[in-house]
């Protein structure tokens, strides 16, 4: 044996397999557990929006709160309770007690969590830094759970500490979710009150109260209809990768060709199947499973190639540019909002759309970076703005097109906020704590279109106040100078000055076209546009 | 039955586990894949520094050969072979076939993997945009093992294609490895040439042979001697979560406190073990599996109160200041080069050190922000700057301090380049495709230190240079208005002009004071240092 072969296998003897607990327990930073303050917000949003979650898709009108409170230096008690359907106390244990379970990964539905992630990481990150297990309380409408739990981190499984079972003559149902953990609290930017006020901003069909250490704040429901379920949807054919479509041909019950791709896909009908098999010179009664590797890659390219419609729109769940400028106008008090929608897309087989709404002017600071909102399947998006495709987006459009400054690689300058929203069955977040959206060319480039489509509305805005600004600025120097004139008619004309001087002034304002807008707001908007123009 | 119980036993019906390789597949953006420039990227990088692992582990001096050529437009073969120790056949399908499998996650030792998701996730990606599997010839210097493998996606297992053994005459060893991958080629910033370009930088004893699109480039060896084989260590008590204490705890084998003190942990003698303990009021001979929780806590208090010496240093292996300086100085040509080395320290009980280099003037750009190199481990970053923890503390160093301009939340401008290196026996990266380190507070601090520390070597070059520029002007504005100085003084003291002038010149050079900078580098550093005074 020479000496390679022994410290080969010295090493293999370390070979091993890692749990999904323990790599995230080393990683809890990949789950947005990196320090006290970001800590704190990751448990309450990942509760939070699972608590929404339930609730929207028992169609129930969510009502949401959420308790945090100090129990020692440095500690803190996290409670949300929702009023959701509830898990089986069967599923209980796994749901809350493995990393990767839950019921959003296998589907194609737009939703708020994903991975089953979520809630065990927040457990996990408590168990870890304070060692206390997690407190969940679970109704579907007939008795009452109430479990204690722990994860077993190298085997990624839940350990049952209690299990308390009690009536429930009321019918509530529901999930009260509590951890105790390690964190830090603060208010302002990137802080609990900041996610929850954007999160009742897109969520305005939510009642949420937050009972936090100083004190109690009720965001009241402004809508009182949920919005149409989305709906669960099958892989359109763009974009599909080769990997995929061979195994979906492995596990397909459709027994030929025709019926796996009407079947398996959306927008794909009779007469598209028979086309797209054609394209490939397959026979479309062939059995799925039996195609070989030569006959995949014929099958996917001619996926690619032959038209068909885009993905159904009922999948997506858009806020609506109605809510969006309304939302944006009551944050930011800016002057104006123009919001676009996008008609959904296709990235890697999955439906997306884009929404962007354009605050400017009004109580918007001047001289700065423009403010930037960013939204994913409804929830705020508070970190790693430098790292996320709609900060690329954003980026990389030519805003001096629309009257604002921008220098290369910067984020535009000026009295505007930026608000985007990607709404996606699957939102490709750059890291599991899902605070930025990764920049699949796809992705950015379709949130630029509607960059664009909102900067070439907005500049219409724009150039209007720049022809009123200039209007203005004449006025007033007439305004000025009209006393002077007057006395010098007066003397010319032997008229008396005060009626030349009354008679100026109306024909000033005749002159004046757009009357509805104050003078307060064009002085606002004024100083960026002049600013702009460098 | 109500209704929501109903639905909640519908939605319990779609709860289900999901596969590590099904995740990573959906987010394969997490492994670096979003795009194919991208991706063809990450496999290099992944297949190389595994190469270079092993090969060192080993104590070998690393011969490494990239390979990558396009096959058909925008799909690429990419191949990588090292002379490391192999891997033994049984281990090798889980080794290259199983996400989250591998050697280094379980022991605190620094390299440059770490996950089990490098070689595994290059495999995935790959067969997933061609359908193809990974071929990987192995040989531990007995016979040679060539394998063609796939990973099962929804049990994320290995699935092997075909398996040839062949006679081994010349006791080759080491690992071959290549697939098939979606890909597009580039050279420039953020490319495989300027990965490889720096990780020879920093690893100067491994010479790299690169066979790309565009032909061969050599990367020799600077020197014949690897540097000490960093040791795997046990963790610090200092940081150690409860949660893992509580896991530790249970899985010692040592019989009492003390001996689990001092056995697992590194730094630990009897005395501070026995000081831990009367610290925290337990019998330092209780099981260690027998503590409660309340002794829990008590114990990891007393742990962090206790005074104990900082880790050992030779589990993390820097590349020391000299390497530093002479890599800088190559790669960007700068006119002075300062770097610092720090001393090991900890965050959540690992030990790091971070170093920095700083390069000034010379060929640097001027009037531009200041280039930024990052290393982890000796693996060169080239994504996800602006979410890193390195880019975090230089923006947060006062640059203005050391002469150079900078706005606020900005990278400072100026004639400068920032190499940093954290080097850890725990790389807390960002995601997994390891572009970027975690903005662990006690990690960005240590860089801040490192970077104030090296800011203010330079500052004095900087000053020097500063005084010398004045100098400069002075006597360039006397030198032009020599012929008319000496003219008036000629006709004054009737003396020839000539002899005057020559004799004014004299008493001019002897003013000088640093005669070894020559002119030009004075004045290349000079419009840098007036604009960074504004």
């Amino acid at each position: 044996m020479t000496e390679q072969t022994v410290i080969a296998e010295e090493l293999a003897k370390q070979l091993r397999a890692v749990s999904v607990a323990e790599f995230f327990e080393k990683n809890r930073h990949l789950l947005g557990y990196e320090n006290p303050t970001k800590a704190l917000i990751t448990i309450v949003k990942e509760f939070t929006d699972n608590a929404l979650d339930a609730a929207e898709e028992a169609r129930i009108l969510p009502d949401i709160k959420v308790v945090v409170k100090e129990v020692a230096p440095d500690r803190f008690k996290v409670r949300v309770e929702d009023n959701g359907p509830g898990i089986v106390e069967e599923k209980l244990p796994l749901a809350f007690g493995k990393l990767l379970y839950g019921s959003k990964f296998h589907r194609l539905k737009m939703s708020r969590g994903t991975q089953g992630l979520g809630a065990s990481g927040g457990i996990l990150y408590a168990q870890l830094t304070t060692g206390r297990p997690a407190k969940i309380i679970s109704s579907t409408g007939k008795e009452i759970h109430e479990i204690e739990l722990m994860i077993d981190v190298s085997k990624n499984e839940p350990k049952i500490i209690s299990h308390k079972e009690e009536k429930n003559p009321n019918k509530w149902h529901g999930i009260k979710i509590e951890v105790e953990a390690e964190g830090r609290y603060i208010e302002g930017k990137q802080s609990i009150l900041e996610y929850l006020k954007q999160t009742a901003m897109s969520n305005p069909y939510a009642k949420i109260v937050y009972d936090g250490p100083n004190g109690k704040v009720e965001f009241e429901r402004a809508v009182k209809e949920l919005p149409p379920l989305p709906k669960e949807i099958k892989p359109h054919p763009y974009g599909v990768e080769i990997g995929l479509l061979r195994r979906m041909l492995e596990i397909t019950n459709a027994r030929n060709l025709i019926g796996f791709l009407t079947g398996d896909f959306s927008r794909v009908g009779r007469s598209s199947a028979l086309q797209i098999c054609k394209l490939a010179k397959l026979d479309c009664n062939k059995k799925p499973n039996e195609l070989t590797h030569g006959e995949i890659e014929l099958l996917h390219k001619a996926m690619q190639m032959v038209k068909l419609i885009g993905p159904p729109t009922d999948c997506l769940s858009p806020l609506g540019e109605k809510l969006l400028e309304e939302g944006l106008k009551k944050e930011t008090k800016a002057e104006f909002v123009v919001a676009v929608t996008r008609s959904p897309t296709v990235y890697r087989g999955n439906p997306f759309l884009v929404e962007v709404c354009l605050g400017f002017g009004g109580e918007l600071p001047q001289d700065q970076t423009a403010q930037l909102f960013r939204f994913a399947n409804k929830v705020p998006l508070l970190y790693h703005a430098g790292d996320c495709a709609t900060t690329e987006a954003v980026i990389e459009t030519d805003w001096r097109r629309y009257g604002f400054s921008q220098s290369s690689g910067q984020l535009p300058q000026g009295q505007l906020a930026i608000l985007i929203h990607f709404a996606s069955v699957w939102v490709p977040y750059t890291s599991e704590g899902k605070q930025a959206i990764a920049s699949y060319p796809e992705i950015v480039k379709e949130i630029k279109l509607a960059l664009q489509e909102a900067g070439r509305k907005l500049a219409t805005y724009v150039r209007h106040k720049n022809i009123e600004r200039e209007r203005a600025l004449r006025q007033n120097l007439f305004e000025r100078y009209l006393p002077e004139v007057s006395a010098a008619l007066s003397e010319i004309s032997e008229t008396p000055r005060n009626s030349i001087e009354i008679n100026l002034k109306k024909i000033l304002n005749k002159g004046k076209v757009i009357e509805s807008v104050k003078e307060e707001g064009i002085e606002d908007g004024e100083e960026n546009r002049n600013e702009s123009e460098e």
